[in-house]
C-alpha cells in the first residue's frame, strides 16, 4: 500500500543514540545494578495531592467530554502564572490545553509551517523537533550554539540563516540537553530578528520551573513579541508528570482558535480528571512545595555530578543552570561519544546517551540525566571514576 | 501573523447545527427541566472497576513515560478480540493505542492522504471527518447513502465517485448519526472496489459494541482486505469513557510503524494509568457486564423513542440497529430541520441536532441522542407528543 511522504519525514530520529538506552533499560529488568542515566523521566512520583485530585475526578464521574480548549479555571491559572513570570499580558483566551508540550509543539507547527517554509532551530535540540517540523513539509534549518564559547548564541550564524523562506525560529530555554538558558541579550537579538523579518518564535520552556541559577526569561515578554511568540510548557518535568500527557501552548488568541480547531479533530480535548490534577499541581501548596523539593534535589544531584566530572582531566562538563541533564565532552578520551557510552555501559553498566542525536555541535558529548536517587548517583560517580581510571591507564600504556 | 492553509481546512465544521446544542446545555445549567438529546456522550458513568484500575495505577506511580505504541498486553487483548469478531488474523503488531478513535482517524489520515488525493466518505458522516481529511490537503468526496431506500449503499454513486486520484474510502459502521450498519453485500462491494482500485479503507467501528439487531461486520475480515483496511475503535461509547481519550487503530504492521513514529512526535504515548483502565474495561467481567447493561439500556430507550415517533404521521423515523442515535425525518411538518429543532427547543425545552451537519442526505432529519434516563426520556416523549399536536393543530388552521 502507498503511504504519504509525511511518513518518511517523521522517520528521521537518530536511532543509534538510543540503542544504549534501550539496552540499559532492558538489562535493568534483569540486573538491578544497572544505572540508567539516559532518559528524561523523573524518578519522582507525581505529588500525592495531584494524584488524589485525579482520583477524586475519576470517582465523581469527571470522565465525559470536556471543553476542547481546556477548562476555563485551569487556563486562567496558567495565564496568570505566565503573565507574572514573563510580563506578557495574557488571559485564558491565549491558552489552550494539549496532550503535553510535545503535542503542543506538533500542533503549533501545523498551524504555522507549510511546504516551502524554513524553520530555524537552535541546536542542541530535542530529537522530536525534526519530525514535528518536517511533517509540515517545511525544512528544518539548524543553527548551532557556539560550542567553542560555552554554547552561547552564535549571532552571526543565526542572522545568516534567515532567508525569505524563513517562517519561524524554534528553541528550548532552558535547553535539553545542555541545561543552559538563553540570556536577555540573546533573546533580544532573536526578538529583533523575528520582528524585522516577521517570524514566529516557538519557545519551549518545559524546564523553566527547574532552574538552579540565573533567571529564566520568556521571550514572549519582550516588547512586541507577544503577537509572534508561541510558548510551550507542561507539568511533565516540574511535577514529575511525564506520563500524564498534559501541557499547553500560550500565544495570540487567533492561534489559540486555530489550535482549538485542530484539537477538535486531533484530540477532542483532554481528560477532565487530568485537568483537575493539573489545576491542583499549579495551585495546591503541597504540590508546589513538592515541585520545589524536586528542583532542589536536581540541583544537589547536578552539583554531585559536576564535582565528579571536574575531577577528570579528560572530561569537561558544562555546568547546567537548569533541567535534569548535563553534557560532558568526552573527545579528550580518544573515544567518540557513541564509543564512550557503549564502553561505559559494557564495563560499568551505566546507561548514558551520546548527544549526537541533539545536533552536530554536541557530537563530542554524552548526555547524563540525573534521575536516580542519591545512593545510585554516588555509585554512578564511583563507577565513572573507575572507568576513567581504566581509560587513563590504557591511554598511558598506549603512549 | 501568517497561518498555514491547514488552519483554513479545519474550519469547516457546520457550526449552525450545534447552536441549539450549546443553547440547550447552557440553559440546562439554570433550568433543570431542559432535556438535552443533542450530544453523543453517554449519561452513564465509566464502570467502577475501570475507574478503580486507573486509581490503582495512579497511586502506584504508573505516571511515567510508556511505550509509544501502547502496552503489549493491552494491544494483545485488542488484537485477540478483533480477530475473534472480524476473522482478520492480527497480533499486537497490528494495533496501536492512540488518544481516542478521533485521534486515530486524524493520524491514519496523515499517513495515507496527501495533497491531490481524493478520499471518499459515505454520508451521513460524523462532522470531524471533514477536518481530518482536508488537513492532509486531500479532497473529501462525499457519497450519500440512498435516502430514498432506507439509507442503503448507493452502489452506482460509489462506483462513479472513484477517480484515478481516489486513495481511500472512509465510513462508519454502525453509523453516526443513522445507527445503521453496512451489510455483508455492501461491504463486499466496497471491498471489491478497494481491491480493484488499490484503495485504503478506513472503517470507523466505535459503535460496534452497541448493536441491537443484526450483525456488525468488519470489512477487515473480508478476503484480501486486511492489507488495506484501517479499523478504528475506542472505549468511549462501549464503556462510557468519552472523556478518557483512549482508542486504537488496527491495520497492516507497516502502517502501525508509521503511526508509532507519528505518535512519537504527536503524543509521546498514552498515560499508563489510562491503559490499565482500558485493559480492565476489555477483560474484567464486571466491566464487560456493565458495558452490556449499557447496550440493553440504549436498546430500551431506542424502542421507546421509535414508538413515540411512529405515532406521528408527519414524522418518519429510521429505526437504528445500533449506536445511541436515531434520525427523524421532519420534512412533512413543513419545517426545515433547523426550524424544527429551534421550535422544539423554544417550545418544549428539548435540545436535538439538525442532521444537516452530517451531510446533504440527512438535511431533512434531526438527530436524537438517547443519553438520558427513563424518566427524562418519558418526559421527552410527552413533550414531543405535545409539540406535534400543536404543529398538527396549526397545520389544520393554515389549510
Amino acid at each position: 500500500m502507498r503511504y504519504t511522504p509525511l511518513t518518511q519525514a517523521i522517520q528521521g530520529e537518530t536511532v543509534d543514540a538510543w540503542d544504549i538506552h534501550f539496552k540499559a533499560t532492558s538489562l535493568k529488568e534483569k540486573d538491578d545494578s544497572v544505572i540508567v542515566l539516559s532518559i528524561g523521566d523523573p524518578d519522582f512520583d507525581t505529588p500525592p495531592t495531584v494524584v488524589e485530585s485525579a482520583v477524586q475526578g475519576l470517582r465523581t464521574g469527571d470522565t465525559h467530554y470536556v471543553e476542547i480548549e481546556g477548562r476555563e479555571e485551569l487556563r486562567e491559572v496558567i495565564a496568570t502564572a505566565h503573565q507574572s513570570r514573563s510580563g506578557q499580558v495574557v488571559t485564558k483566551e491565549n491558552v489552550i490545553m494539549l496532550a503535553g508540550a510535545q503535542n503542543a509543539l506538533f500542533a503549533s507547527s501545523m498551524c504555522i509551517l507549510e511546504p516551502g517554509d524554513e524553520a530555524i532551530v537552535l541546536q542542541p535540540m530535542y530529537v522530536t523537533y525534526e519530525a514535528c517540523i518536517q511533517l509540515t513539509g517545511a525544512t528544518l534549518v539548524p543553527v548551532a550554539m557556539d560550542k567553542h564559547n560555552g554554547f552561547c548564541l552564535d549571532y552571526t550564524a543565526l542572522k545568516n540563516a534567515i532567508t525569505d523562506k524563513t517562517k519561524a525560529i524554534y528553541f528550548a530555554t532552558p535547553n535539553n540537553p545542555s541545561g543552559l538558558m538563553l540570556t536577555q541579550d540573546e533573546l533580544q537579538f532573536i526578538a529583533d530578528l523575528a520582528i524585522k523579518h516577521d517570524l514566529w518564535v516557538v519557545s519551549d520552556e518545559v524546564y523553566s520551573q527547574t532552574v538552579f541559577e540565573g533567571q529564566h526569561i520568556s521571550i514572549s515578554g519582550l516588547d512586541n513579541m507577544a503577537e509572534r511568540t508561541i510558548t510551550l510548557n507542561s507539568l511533565s518535568k516540574s511535577h514529575a508528570m511525564t506520563g500524564w500527557r498534559v501541557g499547553w501552548a500560550i500565544g495570540p488568541s487567533t492561534l489559540i482558535k486555530h489550535l482549538s480547531n485542530l484539537s477538535l479533530c486531533m484530540l477532542y480535548g483532554l481528560a477532565g480528571f487530568v485537568q483537575q490534577a493539573a489545576y491542583t499541581a499549579l495551585t495546591d501548596p503541597e504540590a508546589l512545595a513538592e515541585s520545589e523539593r524536586m528542583r532542589t534535589t536536581y540541583q544537589r544531584r547536578r552539583d554531585r555530578l559536576v564535582k565528579c566530572f571536574h575531577q577528570h582531566n579528560n572530561l569537561s562538563c558544562i555546568t547546567p543552570q537548569a533541567s535534569m541533564f548535563l553534557l560532558v565532552n568526552v573527545s579528550e578520551t580518544g573515544f567518540t561519544a557513541q564509543q564512550f557510552a557503549e564502553s561505559l555501559f559494557e564495563q560499568q553498566k551505566i546507561g548514558v546517551l551520546p548527544a549526537t542525536a541533539f545536533g552536530a555541535c554536541t557530537s563530542d558529548y554524552i548526555r547524563i540525566s540525573y534521575v536516580v536517587d542519591d545512593q545510585q548517583l554516588e555509585e554512578a560517580c564511583t563507577r565513572i571514576d573507575n572507568f576513567m581510571a581504566q581509560i587513563s591507564h590504557e591511554m598511558r600504556l598506549a603512549q
